[in-house]
């Protein structure tokens, strides 16, 4: 963003807007490069255009870079264009021309597909990790405080009574739904571009099922023009995943910035998660909780930028891809933010007690009185009338005890049942089998 | 939208406002709303608050209706509020008081989450299968085609052959990502809301799970106030699945508009699909894949159009969602409208043959001619310098035969795996348990 | 919508596709084609291509159709591709082959171009005068209201004393800035695309000043090509102004939902513009208010479902443009109605009266407090320490005579400025110039 | 976007997470919040607030800062909350307790929205100069290219003939357009914010009338309210002059990105332009072009980020408005480097010379014949099928000399009057009034 100053020249500039913040970007994608590069090594020597003891001189210095990248961070230095160039450039420092060889049968447009790929696989392991812990946190706090009863609205008004226990609850239960959308998305996105090179395919006989093996993806993306519009599309998907449990996450934060408000007063928070004033006591911002409606909020227009991005183009590599990066990159990180912030400071949230004693609260018991009258034998319209009169005369009692028993209501949540939901499909993400091809594409023979 | 008029008063300007277009929209709901009506009255009966005559009585009226419904279609009339009045008035209409009783348990905020998750499982039904026959129609093509050469181009610059068979293969192959997603919508709407009353629940002891079971539903939605935030967030799971799916058709349209331009000529169409005019007979302007282009393009702002209607309001009903219907069916409607002309249109495709014999295109063999001397042994900056040479003096000649072997390139398409691909997801949705659960629903006990 | 038919035929389909809604967004523009053929064929007989007893009989029967077009409307019939062919056709029908000369020197796209702007122009007018009456709506209710204090949040959390005054003034300001926002649109839009014909000119001698003049315009749009490329643009331009004052709208849509929560109480509405309960007597829904901001919140949408539409394409006609009209027509109707609703809305708000007289906002006071020990003369800190230090013992007495002077505060809101920047622009629109010349085209010579 | 580590602690996230990257962006404000500080200090002397002898010893101080935020920049540093307390700060450090005055009679909300304003104004001013460079440049280009025929094309089919003349200057005329938004949003900027205080308004006498011009506003935001309100809606008008004129940019970036295809070929670019390969030295990819492209589509989805953020926020100040700038910010430097770019490339452009001669385009100039037959007196209708005949027996002589002379044609590019219509504009910037009263308050008394 600093990148544009008048003291630039302008093939500087050329330069800098060609580049933008891709180098940045790009060291993100460090040690996904790697790991494709090894797979892809294993592969060249099985069709034999490496020999045994080549790879094993490339194995050892591509692990050992891998080691670099993940504990130090690797940089993509001034000189070079991209992630690939570097990791290129540092194996041949190291190995000479056996260096260059790791080059044959893949091009710069697979490469920087496996390499995503790779990247947006463990971004959604640690986003639906993030996601877990959140809908742990949610189902506590739900049964922690099961007990006390909270205003409902319906069109901001006062309608009904609910509770804690459900309004936590019901939060879990909504991460569920968008576990099941990062399902889809990660199994699209786990498939095997490498192989495709420029979009075309290649003259050479690879064999691409065995770095699909060495890589630990569920199958190929068969089809090579089909790998290649993978870009675009993945990060399309993504957004929609992104965008969906950001709209979850968002409107808690929205519940929070209004229960906190003096006017509702139904939620406080210690004071290290709000803003304050000593001149206005009751002044609580609850700025920690707007920041991540506003988040969210923005979030929810990604979907809309990675569809400009894209709009229109027909098939084929084109240099619009690069600006998918800056778009989908820091949003994986904002979320994955978001999901820790709230993870953290929901549980220090006090709930009011009481708070249904208020007069103000009186008729959201209205409901609840007719459907006793109606239990009783009454016929709805009748015990309907008779609660309309009362209210009408000042004769009305609220029946503040609350007997919901279906499944889902304030007496009945349902608790382990949302838990079963969650653990089904967390099951479905091949994680486990993921991790351990990884781990043996890493390990000395 | 020729609601503004002058000539209203006021109040009917009001009414016109707040009505706006929802009676034609909830026209679409008239038969879901029905039979969401049969399985409540079927658990009221359980419960008590029915008799078995009732329940006769009640599901002979709804049945005749929902047969009305379906073959002559349910409009909402004029001084009704909507779908639920409309049907709740003809019940009473014919059986008296009876007909009021299956209000009993329900509120309008559940009736209509049910109505819409029974709607839009259906339209997710049509959708995919429009989807399947585009799919084979594609595989067919590729098939047919295979033999066809193509340049393929990066940066809009012919940069390698390709073919017809890659080329409409790589649509069929985006549609398996596409249905992926659908997926994990459906599954996500495809759980029962009914039971959640205002989105507090309620004091009757409702039997959630029968009506769950009786409309097909894999299971229910349990917290009520998450059943309610459902609204929004599936029509926001549903943008994803309409944008997504547009994307990869738009691709393809976009990719035909250019392909018949005459500058680039891979592709023709019968007149019929084209425009043209008798002076300029080189016109064949492809009005129906730019339109198709457009709509897809059109397609993919409807994630930001549902966020906009829903972003930064807390939980619990709002009338902001009424709107929600406008901007989602008709999306619904005209992704199958493009999905169905698609798959007319494409099968006219005329590939023109031997492209690649033109000149223009002699460089695109300047890979393969490196690749082949690398095979045989070259190394590969040895190789690269040879044919660099020969271009430079001229005495380049293009290998023209294409021996593209690995998976997924020009000479091994890999069709019975993609179809396998499709196939197994494909066989995930549950359409015939569902439709046997409505079958059941409506017969006659 | 309901195009999309399992029964329809596949020819039937491509029509009803490729036609969409179009023939019915066309009567829209049936009056401004009529009058840009009345501006042509006038321009025509100048430079020699009619002779004077022709145009006598084209104006004379043009006028009628413009007659008959805005007192009964015209609709495009089943057989006609849109409102130009349907005009040529009535003309046709009547005069026989005079009727087909008009089309001699101009193309259905400058021709679409041109209905579309003088669309437009009127457009505008009917919205910024709707702008205008909620305008001043605005301001008699602030002057109405001006003594009636408010609490005003920062962070949804009571702060500093406000008024209705301000609240009420603070829109009309706002309404200012968007004012000017339609001016520079209306001036960009109010140029002459006709004589650029399909987008590349004529070899007539089109004398373009002329019917620049004759329609009001401001200037031409010189370039053919630039005047081409309005299309998209104009829409565009056209999606910022109505954005841009749904915002304005929907933020006190959003207050107002708010405001009259029993939570705030700060205003009440009668029963007409509410709906209610009997037996909830608290619950006043504000429907009206939830669908203005939904609608409000929508329309912020349309720049981008403008540019989803347009970009990436190159310069030059493509028949995408056709699915701007279905974008913005409806938007130019619902922003119109928003504006209309709510002037009709607001006067018959009920500001509460005392509202800082409950102890919750006695706090409000304390920056009062402070500010007034400073301007007594005591350093703001020292102020500030002996009002945290009466807060703290419980003596603090709030100030509630609420002295603000300066420009713009509850104590001088500056009404007749406002007015005068309102009055400003306003006279910055040549509606009057534009309607002259608009009743000269129509007058018999 | 590194912010997000698991190393963190918690607290550090939330510190993180809050701040964001608002520290760096804050920096941007720096001068602005110094010549707001100027203004204000003067203001506060008139009534009394601060003595005569302080205020030269604050003035001194302020215009040291500046003269160092301008020359060596200023950040924010590790401690301080935002730039606000960075410059009171520094004041402190140097003047004492004298620092600490500045800050009577407003608060963190005003200053930041004069500080935005005044940033905003001058960054809009940096846009429009540079759009004005780009504007010659491209008359610049039109002039010398104006004889060099180009086929244009509707639907992507080469329709008629074009030229480079009409070409280029078909976008100076667009900016035209774009530079007529700015303007109308220059004027909302360029309105005083200041005394608003935290949006209720002070106690304090302020005289708001002399900072309005001490800082060269045109007028007052008078409403309080309203001018609080500014925040997002400055940003949201911000966004559409930036939208619409990546939107102009954009689609000359596509239109070229298509011509230097070999397809195409009507432009070619210098090799420090383009990437391409030795071994396909047909390649030449428009990398800079296609970025421009991406860049542009992606900054119009700008004001749906913005009213992400915004919509459905009641009135106040909310902290999700910090967002605003990291949406806004980089999007201008971006604007301003798109436009440097394509100014610096354009004229390097190379269009190919004798296009219409290849036969692929001879039918290009069939309606030029038509229209010929017409003007020499025969009816359209004949002289169409003279053509069409001629066409259709292989007789057609394409009549290649093109006459086209009407304003705006090939032939009469009118470069004059479009200058004139930018002049008209472009005097309408109070940029000098503007910088002469930055210069006063800068100047030692």
């Amino acid at each position: 963003m600093k990148l544009w100053q008048k003291s630039y020249t302008l093939d500087q500039q050329i330069e800098a807007f060609t580049v933008g913040q891709d180098r940045e970007l790009d060291a993100y994608l460090a040690p996904w490069d790697i790991l494709g590069s090894l797979a892809h090594v294993q592969m060249l020597t099985k069709i034999g255009l490496i020999t045994e003891e080549e790879l094993a001189q490339l194995q050892a210095a591509l692990r050992r870079l891998y080691k670099k990248a993940t504990e130090e961070g690797m940089t993509v230095e001034a000189g070079m264009e991209d992630i690939h160039s570097q990791v290129e450039y540092l194996l041949t420092e190291e190995l000479g021309d056996i260096g260059k060889k790791i080059h044959a049968g893949r091009s710069r447009n697979d490469q920087v597909l496996v390499d995503l790929r790779l990247y947006f696989r463990s971004e959604i392991e640690e986003v639906t990790q993030l996601m877990g812990e959140l809908f742990q946190t949610l189902l506590q706090l739900a049964e922690q405080h099961k007990d006390i009863l909270l205003p409902g609205y319906t069109h901001y008004q006062a309608a009904m009574p609910s509770s804690f226990g459900l309004w936590f609850s019901a939060y879990a239960e909504s991460l569920v739904d968008d576990l099941r959308l990062w399902q889809g998305i990660y199994q699209t996105i786990n498939h095997n571009p490498l192989g495709s090179a420029a979009g075309y395919g290649a003259s050479f006989p690879l064999d691409r099922r065995m770095t699909t093996e060495l890589l630990g993806f569920e199958d190929l993306s068969y089809n090579v023009v089909h790998a290649q519009m993978g870009r675009g599309k993945s990060e399309q998907q993504l957004s929609y995943g992104i965008a969906g449990t950001a709209a979850t996450l968002g409107k808690l934060a929205a519940d929070v910035v209004l229960y906190v408000s003096q006017n509702f007063a139904f939620l406080s928070f210690p004071d290290e998660l709000t803003t304050g004033s000593s001149i206005m006591p009751h002044k609580k911002n609850p700025d920690v909780f707007e920041l991540l409606r506003a988040r969210c909020n923005s979030l929810q227009a990604l979907p809309v930028q990675i569809s400009q991005l894209t709009a229109g183009l027909p098939s084929g590599y084109h240099r619009d891809f690069q600006l998918l990066k800056e778009a989908i990159f820091p949003a994986l990180q904002q979320l994955k933010q978001c999901l820790s912030i709230l993870n953290y400071a929901l549980p220090h949230a006090r709930p009011a007690e009481r708070l249904l004693e208020d007069e103000r609260y009186r008729y959201l018991f209205s409901v609840e009185a007719v459907n006793q009258l109606v239990l009783e034998g009454k016929p709805f319209r009748e015990a309907y009338q008779i609660v309309g009169g009362q209210i009408a005369n000042g004769t009305f009692e609220p029946p503040r005890e609350i007997r919901h028993t279906h499944e889902g209501s304030i007496g009945n949540l349902c608790l382990p049942e949302i838990r079963a939901k969650w653990e089904r499909i967390a099951q479905g993400f091949p994680f486990e089998q993921v991790g351990e091809a990884i781990r043996q594409l890493l390990q000395k023979a």
